[in-house]
């Protein structure tokens, strides 16, 4: 297999019903190659997200990646995570049976390391769960920070869904975010007014039902349970798949509009820790240090989707 | 004349092209009992924001209407003014003699407690500067509180124009804010998000002109050189007419759409001081104390404008 | 009588058991004039402070003397009293009757305003209590900084006792300290560290009661009760008179050891709210601010105190 | 030797003067098993303080007490080091041959989590500089906080010395101390209160250079350098060994009066950022954390030092 025109990434995350979908639509793309899966605390504890990946590699067939468990609790905060929106095991919905593979017995943190020194420079960080893994590898190797292309973070925004100014994953463990946002590696950031252009509506999950596979069927199910919480919670028509866009920008970036924007992460505020504040006008003067993805293609979205499932058989 | 359908209102202000507009609209408005006029120090230093308003009053040709100056300093930081937007005296612009009128001895807070302790609670205040003189008049004289029938603010908004997460108005005196957004006392916002709506461009300053008296043509020049430094600042096509808004509120609120949500002014944050933190998507689960404007319809708006110049003959 | 060598000091108090001394100290001391009174939300509301220092002002016998209510909330924050120090009354202990004295129908922060402008700049602030109405004061009419001969504050320290960083008066209103320790008068500060060594122990209540008069037995009962809230809650062998030294000071500063530091108020602090942060080592490298009060001469303070109270009879 | 009398300590460190007096100590005292140094950047950058750790052990005689560096940045905040106080090298004075000697290749985080879980729980951590490797490893690997037996912290007090309220090691990195003050695991705190007391005059470096040794004329020479910054500085008579009172502590407790107390790391505030809030009077009513020592017996201290040095011949 060639991979040389493949993009290398490395998925941190904690599944996480859109977390799965990155998942499923990194592992079946022709233009990605999965490196390997980190796991972090986030929508639910790091047990239950290296359990969930574990499970969705199964599914995705890709028994050659490494799953590599990593930090259970943000970087100085005390954990929170999402059982209101994700159910107790962290990817209600759907029954799939315990995996069989294991994680490998390195931490998260170590494993980024070691793969990132060890890399061409080639390599993308895709961190769609709270960014305690990347900020402690940052800290813990700093020599790390010249061997990242990039990383395309899903987190943020203009506005919240924590708090009225927090996103959740940034919230999560924003002195963390802060560490990675200033460190000088080049980010692109999915925050919530992109990753809210990306509900699966009814239409959408028809689509991917269509297809007829395992994965299409457990993607719908996975739809089923996520739609119900945050059209419960939020009154969406759909969930947003916030995770896969994220892979989806790494496989197309043609189907985001982005700007380079200053980013700041807030994290002395009463009302507003965790906000990722965007400098959408200009007025700070001070030089851009994110790529911020502000509106997406939604038919090339979806299709892409719809496309990549079609590759499992 | 028959006042009692008129809404009685004070404008609280800091002159400043937008506040020039507003109390033009509502001294020929006949829905409009302007009571009086209170400045503050915003735009530019009290001093000067009190003698536009002054001025102001002569072409609106309100001699009878009282003006008192207010504070010259924020309730605990530093003033800030905005000489970039609004030029060296506050109101670029214009050649205008000196006002023949002068304030009150009164001081603004005084006046404020004076006026609304020997009211039956039928005032309106209509702040659009920074909050100083509203939280200080509330602090002195706590009775007030329900002597007063609603605030109708301009400031805050879902982003900023001051930094990335605040407006102006509201940066420049947060601690004020928060007194009065958690005074309970009933509270309108047009924040940006409503206020960007209001953009006074080359086809709204011609037919202002077209009305062909002395206030139009006043309302064109304040426009021409306010929206010259929106271009150059903001790259917007024209400056955004802020404080008329609110005056346009207490005429109309139809041409309104508003929505009553949990409102929250930052005053501890790095990178968030002086935000309205506005809960949008009702996260908080917290009592919705503001009801904030959202939606504009253009139309009405710059028709009401329009035909309450006609007015001045 | 001439009173040319006299200081004149307007006490600024929340009574409050050691503001009712150092109301007594300031009426009988032959050095010291006493203007007026003004009171504020502290120790218990305002208006229960007021109703106090009227008391007091029966008892010291001086009915010419100005009392005026001041604020009865913070400049910013919610109201907090102290009534586990100083029981429900904010003065509990002696049972006086009703005053016959009222207030006057001046607000405090006008009064400070009126008296200081129409002053040669003579004129001592003593405040003893949150320092609400002098902040206002000073954005009210900003004249008066230049009228004020020198504030003579107790509040703050390099420890706490309303939470281990923030001494009480601070605490309450550590935004109006904020604006009153940076506005350039000439400051003493009476802090914790210095109050702490006026601890009135049982042979000083025996000194007092030994002269016999009416306001001795007073101060005795004062003692008794405010002892014994300060041995239970922080387990002191009797109650420090913090606000005496105020007045003590005025009448005699060489009792008392101090040096000019820099002294700024913690406002955004997660556990230190309140904080005077008190540069001793010299490490900031500011322009001190503060003349603050170090160490007292034990002896020459409770000989004035029991001297002045002699002068009753 | 039987080492089951002794107490195991790792020192996590950043030499730093104090610190190479710290090892000296440990190296030389027949009470301790130095089990392993870590170290981290602090006074100087984690590469020379690496190098200082090394040449001191070659002083110490200890070439079998394994050497790992560690954090080269703290957790979250732009790093900070003191060559005012420690010099360029983090170690001036002394002329010392470049070490032979190496770091082992593993990181102080790993060296640590490593040891700790290989141990019985008998192991005392000894964080004498910035407390980032002792948090990044409690995150990295939560289950160690079952297997330290104490945490004896060198840093914070009730006042500071880098800020008036923060003490330099934990204002470096105030969030790693905030993980590590609420981890729950037996902390003694050695803070400026203590090791203020431990201030080695003319007369205690003249009983050390009297050993006679070359580790004693080391020490003379550190103190040389160190007391001179501290005079210039702090006009002090001479500098405190700080450091060295957490390994005097490990070898003798009853050379220390202690406190058990309640101690939250500030992160927030704006004057107080990494101030250790000591509740000294208990008013916040919450269950202590930290053992918090406030009285050095001076003779059993010194004396255990020169002692200690005698061993060395």
């Amino acid at each position: 297999m060639n991979t040389n025109n493949k993009r290398k990434i490395i998925i941190d995350c904690d599944p996480g019903h859109d977390d799965a979908i990155a998942i499923l639509l990194a592992a079946a793309n022709p233009r990605i190659e999965l490196v390997g899966i980190t796991t972090v605390a986030g929508n639910a504890e790091v047990e239950k997200t290296t359990v969930n990946a574990l499970k969705v590699c199964e599914i995705a067939g890709i028994p050659h990646v490494p799953v590599s468990k990593g930090a259970g609790q943000p970087l100085v905060r005390v954990r929170e995570t999402a059982p209101d929106i994700h159910g107790e095991s962290g990817m209600d919905g759907p029954l799939l049976p315990e995996p069989t593979k294991s994680a490998t017995s390195e931490h998260a943190v170590d494993y980024l390391i070691r793969t990132l020194m060890a890399s061409e420079g080639d390599i993308t960080l895709v961190p769609v769960g709270p960014l305690t893994n990347i900020a402690m590898a940052m800290r813990k190797e700093p020599a790390i920070l010249g061997k990242i292309q990039e990383i395309v973070i899903m987190g943020g925004g203009t506005f919240g869904n924590k708090t009225p100014a927090a996103e959740f994953n940034i919230y999560v463990d924003a002195e963390a975010a802060k560490v990675v946002m200033e460190s000088g590696v080049p980010i692109t950031l999915m925050g919530l007014d992109l990753t809210h252009q990306a509900v699966a509506t009814d239409e959408v999950k028809e689509r991917i039902m269509a297809v007829g596979n395992r994965q299409a069927r457990f993607i719908a199910e996975l739809l089923d349970f996520f739609s119900g919480t945050y059209r419960e919670v939020f009154g969406f028509e759909g969930a947003p798949i916030h995770d896969a866009c994220c892979v989806a920008y790494c496989i197309d970036p043609t189907a985001f509009e982005c700007k380079k924007l200053r980013v700041d992460v807030e994290t002395k505020g009463e009302f507003s820790y965790g906000m990722t504040v965007i400098d959408l006008l200009g007025v700070t003067g001070r030089e851009p240090n994110v790529n911020v993805a502000l509106k997406l293609d939604r038919d090339k979205f979806w299709s892409m989707l719809v496309d990549t499932i079609q590759n499992y058989n």
